[in-house]
């Protein structure tokens, strides 16, 4: 029996598998990439005979400027390329290859992830902060795509929303946590370099946070949905969407929670609501829970970007100062911000709590290492949601 | 203010790129691919100035052996290798760049699906076919992946669910159809590779399928999840999985039909269950129809492995003629079979409906051109869907 499911094993494999993939199982060396070692080095290996020289990208390399300083590969004589990294601090990593120049992603690595417009390769380094991104062996609640009628934007529309182990065979309400993403994101982007399934498992799982609804919808109002998976033709992600930062988000954000609040059960009391969001996502929180001062008892702004209130802007965001205040005297139990030093929002972020002190709201502020980059965000992430919904 | 929201979209763009995204920005012709030109002939393009050769890969070539001969791209003095097809038929095709010999994904372009190890870049090509495979301006169901207990293999595993638009508004029951994947597949393989959604959202909304409910479920009874989705360390997907095809996904299978109709408003009658797969999961849903002869009215086999009934196989595969033969005699409304003339499993589907005729089994068998891939599973998902759950 054994021999003949192997037989059969081959035959499938020949006939699924492409060419190449055919070609790099029987003609070329063996290639495991990335492998982690025991001390949390990371060993990437590409196979590349022709290639004059080979790159690495990670992002656990330091940043200088913009961007880490990719490192040279070795060559083997096989004709493959190696790096071992240093001990690598447990997290979860992004990375490619440049192959005379041109990028590559790992071709023994299927684990990939979308960022805008370009796909990157993906590791997780166990024993630490890393854990909270990895699948552990808990209990596991349910990632949905669904559709939602916007009649403000005259579309349906899309949002990814997580409802926490034991949600389906409860009859209690839950606690919810609108999740917005950055410039360049959608509605996938926190639960595909977020790790937000994996996070609020985890933190469930150990107590840290209590169960709650995750609702993240897509923060670019001209978009139904991500690029893919809207209507129409495949066309290259954008960074610059119209009507991101024009008012109409902060606006219509009511249809979102009406939807939840009428799909769902969700708790519908002030304290059992919070609003966060990433750079254009924390400007977007800022303004939703200024707008509709009744709605949120926790807010959440990482490397939130601020936009200049000078000249010619849209008159939801000018008055700053009489909806803080009017947020203030409504109240709310918990305002967290959040910013890496190198953060190129940094001196915004600063001049925002300079606001936020003048006008007497309380805030938290947390200031880390780095700049404005995912790995921060999901940090922020595990550091966030645990101060939630504590009555 | 347009200037102001172009300068923060610069600034935010060049933190979020890595230094490689920049620099094609900065420093690289600005190269677009795939395009599909009006006439559906496709132009695909890669910046590779080093490089001595460059190869394409695509689905829509025609297959010598077991895969598709790569064509030669052309350089030109920019450095930007190009190549345009012929027109190409209305279909979903995945490609990948070959660079010196190295797989590449065609780093314009970030969609990308994964067939079990490999990411391949993929183009709908529309006009036809492939406008099944596209996200249209239609009413979109809900997909949901979500864990369920099963005792039968000790763990608790993922499925994914596609639920039909108008489901959560409504207090209807509503048909099943079982979903299985191949081998080295899982429970994404049907959403990503096989368009599921897609499908179904097109044919319910030209009322060519009736709203269903589609359950797809691992096949891979070792697995609790997709690579990557399961807990553990994140290891290369498989094709050699233990625990496919020795009896354990059919004998648990109940599992996933009570979890399925205890948690959705699933129609309970043999003649609104249906169940269907491709390859590997032809074979699950052969056997799990024949073992549970009071289960389904509907069964498809796509492209099935049947495997060799000779030697030491596993009891459960023992006396199909005694099972099948139970089967007829307890009923069903389509059994329906369709292989690629191709296909090296042609020759035992062709035995099987030799075995199906003695026992006097009514089928509906259909003969296409093509092998055994995506594309033909695709197609017959579209024909198989709207036979289903007519009364």
């Amino acid at each position: 029996m054994k021999h003949k499911s192997i037989l059969l094993t081959l035959l499938l494999l020949a006939m699924v598998l492409p060419f190449s993939a055919q070609e790099a199982l029987w003609n070329q060396p063996e290639v495991q990439s990335p492998v982690i070692h025991k001390d949390n080095k990371a060993s990437f290996q590409i196979y590349a005979p022709q290639a004059s020289e080979v790159l690495l990208s990670g992002t656990w390399m330091p940043r200088e400027d913009w961007a880490p300083e990719p490192v040279a590969m070795k060559k083997e004589e096989s004709g493959v390329w190696t790096h071992t990294t240093e001990v690598l601090a447990s997290d979860l990593y992004t990375y490619f290859f440049l192959v005379d120049g041109v990028q590559v992603c790992d071709p023994a690595n299927p684990y990939v992830v979308r960022d805008v417009a370009s796909i990157f390769n993906y590791l997780v380094v166990p024993g630490g902060q890393g854990d909270l991104y990895a699948v552990q062996d808990v209990p596991h609640g349910t990632l949905a795509y669904r559709w939602y009628p916007s009649p403000g934007t005259g579309q349906d529309r899309r949002l990814t929303i997580y409802t926490p182990p034991g949600y389906e065979n409860s009859t209690s309400t839950y606690p919810v946590l609108y999740l917005l993403h950055g410039m360049g994101g959608d509605e996938t982007a926190w639960t595909t370099l977020g790790r937000t399934v994996e996070i609020l498992d985890n933190l469930i799982a150990q107590g840290k946070a209590r169960p709650m609804i995750v609702v993240m919808p897509n923060g670019n109002v001209s978009q139904q949905a991500a690029p893919g998976a809207a209507p129409g033709a495949l066309r290259p992600p954008s960074m610059d969407l119209p009507q991101t930062m024009e008012g109409s988000m902060e606006t219509t954000f009511p249809e979102i929670i009406q939807f939840v609040e009428q799909n769902y059960r969700a708790n519908r009391e002030k304290s059992q609501r919070a609003i966060a969001g990433l750079s254009m996502g924390g400007f977007h929180s800022l303004h939703t829970s200024r707008l509709h001062p009744d709605t949120f008892d926790y807010i959440g702004l990482f490397s939130p970007a601020i936009m200049p209130l000078e000249g010619s802007v849209p008159e939801i965001y000018k008055n700053m100062d009489v909806g803080l205040t009017t947020q203030n005297n409504k109240g709310y139990r918990l305002y967290w911000i959040a910013i890496g030093k190198d953060d190129f929002l940094y001196d915004q972020v600063s001049r925002y709590r300079g606001t936020l002190k003048r006008l007497g709201l309380p805030f938290t502020y947390t200031e880390t290492e780095g700049g404005h980059t995912w790995d921060l965000w999901r940090s922020y992430l595990t550091l966030f949601v645990p101060q939630l919904f504590k009555n």
